[in-house]
């Protein structure tokens, strides 16, 4: 059976607007890891595709974590001694240190610059900072603002709730024609953090959008989750099922102008590693390749010692080497249409070969077949370098003996997955190959 | 039992003199991948060593191949307008396109210029062509002669035969102490080409004329064949023997000026790998080291999966890399007896690694034997440099336990393997060691 | 249970003198491979450290060797034909050729020179030899003393025997929670020379007294033999028992300013080699890691193929790669007490991390464990830097599968061991590991 071309209509220029105008939909909403925020962003992704939502109770014991309580936020500001608001939570939610406790009182400026927080090196952006674990409160405000405060007296308030609740995350599942399924995760409880993640929410709504409409052989598993305990919850919840996750990329930071980085999985030489090494090495533009190190994004409870699945994590600039990592800066400027659709060719390329990457039998394993015979020197479609194609089904046919696959083959060859893929297609139906 | 000198009794000047007379002796005639030129050829051979001539019918079904009908030729030419042979095979039998269907007719120019082929680049030289698989003919000449042609009409004549008949080989069998074989293979099939590849029957003729003569270990089987087709046929009909096939080289571009080159096996680990490349590497002289692919000579037969056969290719400049390749310039002065003299030498120094590379079992396994006492620091014949004599009787004693071979302890200690399996062989006398 | 902190309670600074004063106090005795100045050198040990002293009859057979009569020596000299003492045993010992037969006679310079060895390219100093092995006499004598030497006779005495006798070694074992053992060999025989190996007793020496303190892991078996017949002597009566050493070290040279060399086992990657090699690479200093050859010193007869012990050997400047080895100019001067304590704080790492690099299981092996509940982050004492601890716990709890090594999360992170180790006693009080 012939693989499928994946990227088969597929309008990346098109795509990549709506990637763009999702994320600019997404940016006001004030996430967190639960909340509202939080189920309001998977339901704006519900609106390209049909993602399930769940919700998990607080308190539900998973592994070593226990889902905590949901925080809600209406408002949040602080008003100077004239009564004027100078920091406003309406108009930039960072503004607030995400799961702050209820507060509404007047403080002085010695106090309130306990709870400040600001960049000295960025006296204008304003960083984005949680307190998850430990209840407390903050405002995040630009340096600039922090040293312009002299009144002795400021009001603060912040119209939060943090009860009992549930942790929502979104999962959508396509059906292949096998039951090992490809796991593609994004987190989902960044505020308004353009690259850092809504370009990574954006790329799986659409890739999963596309996906959905083509006839595969594996089985996709799309999760928007919060960060760490999101990835934790659903794998204690889906415990039994992970066996099936073959391969898997975690998603973040993919609209940035800068080059890509993949970070290996554990096992470090996975066939997901494999693929998407090859897919950046012929990519014509700079990358890196890193290897896994167990800190960073939900790779590292995907790949903790009592899974280690086959999962890698791919970005464009990494966490915490941009100067706009976690801050204002942000934003909707940072993040490029361009970049999201380079970063989604990248995964399209990347699940190509893993749906076609597979190992044939030479049918004609003693000395080479007569090509000339049966006119296989011009039967792969679209080929212009003749020798090139040539040279393409001698590789193919030399290392099908069920020990190479064919990205193997690619790499011994040197020739892309792509031409090595058409040729063992045009093979088999010359019965020259069969599946392995 | 001490292992053979193999180079004993070659005078490497005059076997280059012979090898060279027989390149010569061989040059004019047409051979193809059947027919007289290649019968006459291997005929020539038998006048040095007593090879074996196999003839294989017209139609004879090999793997996915069939034996072609045999072809010979006569003569040939292009007359123009005035009736002068413009173009004549007698002067360069490369003119006729090999394997030709006969014709004789007027054609016009235009008609003409469809069967012509010739080099623009190299507008002095003229190509070689063959058109073994499909019939038609033609013929080529140089750049130059093409411009010249202004006649409006001329008379073609290929006085050529294609018919039922046999595909010729030769093979030479030397039996050796095992039945465990050595194959050397060379194409015996171009027509007016001195290295590609009359220098390799060269090669191969006078190698084997000198094995003869020695109490070898191995078998060595060597084989004269015409390209592709021909080690397909030889493969056919030798499919169950070809287990005994130990180590093996396709010997072919022996002759010209250019650094050797050598293609490793499929394997690329193999012994013969292993051999090769610790004589190229301690020549003193340039070499490069090739991956293997499935393009090339007939290596590519031998190590199709079917077979993965351990057999390199030695070249000096490989095929499609020099100028000269497939052209009338690959003639009598692009060989050089001095580089035919090297490469054989080159042959020798591997065949001497494999004939007595063996493991042997230190038999005072137990901190080192007294070595003062037996004398040994000078018994080993022949070397000037007693500190270095002595490591090497370290490096024997200290690896020699079953697991390394005499070529693994001279990579490991960087000594000449010459060096190592002396020394060996003096220490086997003094019972310190025993075979493996 | 914690492991110990293996250099706790050592004054470097203290020990580096006491090892210097050692060294000074064995300096002026002309020790050999057998006899009363071997005797008394094991003897001022002693005076450090509990060895027992084993005393080996001549003739004893020791695999393929037999222990030598016993070299005692009062006196030697040259006296010119003035009846001056020209050359003066008592002044320097390395003035007679080691293992000298008694002589007592006039010679003529002629015959004279025949028994003179010197160095022309160093023509103030004075070698070292020996002729064990073959029944001789000799001197050493600068070269120009010896271009000095006019007298038609002169008068040699040389008052030694060579007699019967016995083969002396040191051995000391520090008996450790376990059997399995760690061998620490240095040769004791050479005479005057102090860096070889003079420095090598003394900080054997040291680190044995050291070591008896501590409530250890492993047992340590100290042995200070003579070079070659010693190790031989010692593997020969302890054939049955070496499996129970499961790391060694050679230490020689390790007095002088030159970089620390190491030179792995035969294994080759045995886990002294990876800890020797830890140590090194993280020293802040310059250093060289070679690979086994079967010369140099007594990891020779460790590594002989029937004993392939994982003994390895450290040195500063390697043997024959410095000018002053093997001459008088190896004195007191050469060795320098803040290379020996440099030296010794290399062993006591290398011993830390042969104590404590164990392998343990990760108590909460799916996704990460929630650290902030459990105050974890600074509950690794005396770090200061947060996220350097924070990734070391990840590190461990990531790679901790039974799989790896503490020496190889080390080495995976890029941390030093020592936090590494830190950071799993701190998990293993927290029950988050437990041991392999």
């Amino acid at each position: 059976m012939e693989s499928i071309d994946i990227k088969q209509g597929v309008n990346i220029n098109e795509v990549s607007q709506e990637m763009y105008k999702l994320v600019s939909e997404l940016y006001p909403i004030c996430r967190s890891i639960t909340g509202d925020g939080l189920r309001k962003t998977l339901q704006l992704v519900q609106q390209h595709i049909p993602l399930e939502l769940h919700e998990v109770p607080t308190g539900t014991q998973v592994f070593d974590w226990t889902v905590p309580k949901e925080w809600n936020i209406k408002d949040a500001y602080i008003k100077n001694a004239k009564g004027e608001k100078i920091v406003d939570f309406q108009k930039l939610n960072l503004h607030v240190v995400n799961y702050s406790i209820p507060i509404h009182e007047k403080v002085s400026l010695e106090e309130l610059k306990k709870h400040l927080i600001s960049i000295p090196d960025k006296p204008d952006w304003v960083p984005y900072r949680t307190s998850y674990y430990k209840e407390s409160w903050g405002f995040c405000i630009s340096h600039n603002q922090l040293l312009s405060l002299t009144d002795e007296e400021y009001e603060v308030c912040i119209d939060s709730s943090l009860e009992a609740g549930h942790l929502t995350y979104g999962e959508y599942y396509i059906k292949g024609r096998k039951s090992d399924e490809i796991l593609i995760s994004c987190h989902s409880c960044h505020p308004s953090l353009a690259n850092d993640n809504l370009a990574g929410i954006a790329l799986s709504t659409f890739l999963a959008k596309h996906l959905s409409q083509l006839d595969l052989e594996f089985s996709y598993r799309f999760i928007f989750i919060p960060g760490t305990i999101g990835s934790i919850v659903w794998l204690a919840l889906n415990d039994s099922n992970v066996d099936k996750i073959k391969h898997g990329l975690v998603v973040t930071c993919v609209g940035d102008g800068g080059k890509s980085h993949y970070k290996k999985s554990r096992c470090g030489d996975a066939e997901i590693d494999k693929a998407v090494i090859h897919v950046l090495q012929r990519s014509g533009a700079d990358y890196e390749i890193q290897e896994f190190s167990p800190y960073g994004y939900d790779e590292r409870q995907y790949c903790s010692p009592g899974f280690n699945l086959p999962v890698g994590c791919f970005m464009r600039s990494p966490h915490g080497t941009y100067a706009e990592y976690h801050t204002s800066a942000d934003n909707l400027d940072l993040v490029k249409p361009e970049s999201m659709a380079d970063s989604l060719e990248k995964f399209l390329s990347t699940l190509q070969i893993l749906e076609s990457n597979k190992k044939y039998i030479n049918q004609n394993p003693k000395c080479e077949p007569q090509l000339g015979k049966r006119g296989l020197y011009s039967a792969i479609g679209g080929q212009t370098d003749t020798k090139k194609q040539e040279m393409a089904i001698l590789w193919v046919l030399n290392y099908s003996d069920g020990n190479y696959s064919l990205l193997d083959i690619a790499e011994k060859s040197g020739f892309d997955f792509d031409l090595i893929k058409k040729t063992a297609d045009t093979l088999l139906e010359f019965d020259l190959l069969k599946p392995s």
